[in-house]
């Protein structure tokens, strides 16, 4: 293994998207994990397109690069094996709020007895500080708290509505990640670990205000909040002939060029459209006519007439139009391999590039307690230790 | 200084919002950083809501915690003053293009033979192994080349549209610290720093398709891709009296809550809604009622039910509303502090938490230039040797 986290070992026990997204980028740089499931296993084994029960694509996608042990933490001796993973863990992830996780031997103080190293971090919905943290917290509400819902709904002068991907759970991932790594490398320097937490209102809240904060930004404020620029109606891709089009004519020789290639050399010299300046104060009317012209045109024709004139654009792809994207396949986006009994899939690889340490990759997402008696016996538990483990519901393994 | 990145040395060349927020998220956990800016500045300094002139509220937001200097790196004695620079620095974050970059001398390979401890990460539109790596890319032709707006079309069941908020960019931002921590950790066993490369489209469509995979998972595809769950049309905020609310009535005893609390007691039994499987059959009739009973009250009467029903819901909250919310203010999410020129502000703080390296903070944001003479007072250039770089125009400062 090559990747960056090449050795640091990793123990998730959380479920559904947040945590698993942290552990696949983790296991995706080459660190070792774990992943912990209770006998009745992730609910995501089971959601959407799947060909085998307990094998769905969404679940295989975001478990690759882990092995599995099944771990009821309620059932006598499962204390024991989770403190000897402990001992050789770097990471501990999961998503239990305070109380439940000190009553499933979970809390940091716990954990940090038994490995003085441990970095645990816990995703929540709301931070435990916080009146809200008895919440339950899905990615939905969290958008519609956060103020993405309504953000949305302005923008398109409609009715509130979600980003369609899990923005609140994956923003959340992206940024736990980022705080183990920032927890792994201060344990370079101190030997300790610590408790990170990280709160999925808090973040999406955070990750919004970014450019949205304007007005509130100073005491008293100045205004409302939100960035104009990003709610402007002109923000939008535009109807050509046939379709769509993403397109951004900004300096004069990008808009000189597009009213050339139109058949329009006279809106070159137009008042209105002449410089930044006019092309601010009528913007309206210079949307309006940005509209009429690319709708006289295919998107073909225009893709390629764009790309020749050097103005910036993009195609409105679909999800499915990226499997075929020729840049994705010249930079080895997608990957294929063999799933030992889900036979041939597709995943893909880290955007993230590496000049010294380019990930590998592992293998496939594993059956739930596929690896709990190979793990359990490098634990050096005996056979009958396991027996004992498995007579008391502790610990499952596939028949 | 007491955050997990305290004693980290970043330089920062970027503009805009993906680098600077890389940086400021560094700053924010207590590394110090240095942004250089070229003579015109970070285009950002005059954007949206501004008291004074390049300082503008969203520049501010974005470049807190950094000191600034003025270098042109076209000009003569500038290289002089990089590579000083480079030598007291851990990570240096830029987004030229491979070929600028060579020119500039801001290549990896130029930096590492002068600190072969250093990181450099690059952020780029399109990954520089693939056809697109010359084309310009902004925020709106990466998510429409990514496939985000033609899924928010798809989902809205209407055009495609945009995310408003700068989801290309700070994907990309949150990617690339996750990237720059792990070969900041990796330098500790390797003693070798490194060159990462993060760009923005194949970041943001690996993020999307985490769960929009589905189908094309397999070779050969099982179906389209698209996560089915996320496009349903019931999947949105619903109305009530007057407003919108979010609202995730789930198990047997959720439903049956609802139902009671609403008056209709006979709907718990009603066999197309007393089952998860039944309900699923029937879920355009349920969600039908569920919009019909939620409109006979208001968001507030709602919000407090729901609460004490403990059935999973949320505010649709304006981004202005997080200003006022209890929760936030508990967990000490906002925080004020003065500015030197602009007075009081609001910054947002840490969504995630460190239990043992809570970050501090540090200053507020700098004018064009404000650290010049400091920094390269640091460096060891004389009086001299400064004046030379002024009338030179390798360096600038406010006057």
């Amino acid at each position: 293994m090559s990747g960056p986290l090449a050795g640091v070992r990793v123990l998730d026990m959380s479920s559904v998207i947040l945590g698993p997204y942290i552990s696949q980028l983790l296991g995706d740089w080459d660190a070792e994990v774990i992943k912990i499931e209770p006998p009745t296993g992730d609910t995501t084994r089971n959601i959407a397109t799947t060909k085998t029960p307990g094998m769905a694509a969404l679940f295989m996608n975001m478990n690759r690069n882990k092995r599995g042990i099944v771990l009821d933490l309620t059932k006598p001796g499962s204390a024991d094996v989770l403190h000897k993973l402990v001992k050789k863990s770097d990471v501990v992830i999961h998503n239990y709020r305070p109380k439940p996780a000190a009553k499933l031997g979970v809390a940091y103080e716990t954990l940090a007895k038994v490995n003085p190293r441990i970095i645990t971090c816990t995703t929540v919905g709301y931070g435990s500080e916080g009146q809200y943290r008895d919440r339950p917290a899905y990615d939905d509400l969290i958008q519609g708290i956060s103020g993405m819902a309504d953000l949305i709904g302005r923008y398109h002068n409609a009715d509130p509505r979600y980003v369609p991907t899990a923005q609140a759970d994956k923003t959340g991932s992206l940024m736990a990640l980022s705080a183990i790594l920032a927890a792994l490398y201060k344990r370079e320097q101190t030997g300790e670990g610590q408790a990170i937490e990280v709160p999925m209102f808090e973040t999406l809240a955070s990750y919004i205000l970014v450019e949205h904060l304007t007005g509130p930004a100073y005491e008293p404020s100045l205004g409302p909040a939100g960035y104009v620029r990003q709610m402007a109606p002109t923000r939008r891709p535009f109807k050509t002939r046939d379709g769509f089009l993403c397109v951004m004519p900004y300096t004069d020789r990008h808009w000189k060029a597009f009213f050339e290639y139109a058949g329009h050399p006279e809106l070159v010299t137009d008042p209105r459209f002449n410089s930044v300046m006019s092309r601010t104060d009528h913007i309206e009317a210079l949307y309006t006519k940005l509209e009429e012209l690319l709708s006289q045109k295919s998107t073909g024709d225009w893709l390629n007439a764009l790309e020749t004139l050097d103005i910036p654009f993009a195609p409105v792809n679909t999800v499915d139009d990226l499997l075929n994207d020729p840049h994705l396949q010249e930079v080895g986006f997608f990957a294929e391999y063999d799933h030992p009994t889900e036979g041939r899939l597709r995943r893909v690889t880290s955007p993230a590039k590496f000049s010294k340490n380019p990930p590998g990759f592992q293998f496939g997402a594993p059956h739930l307690g596929e690896h709990s008696l190979e793990i359990l016996k490098e634990l050096e538990f005996n056979d009958e230790a396991i027996q004992a483990l498995l007579d008391a519901g502790a610990t499952a393994h596939p028949k």
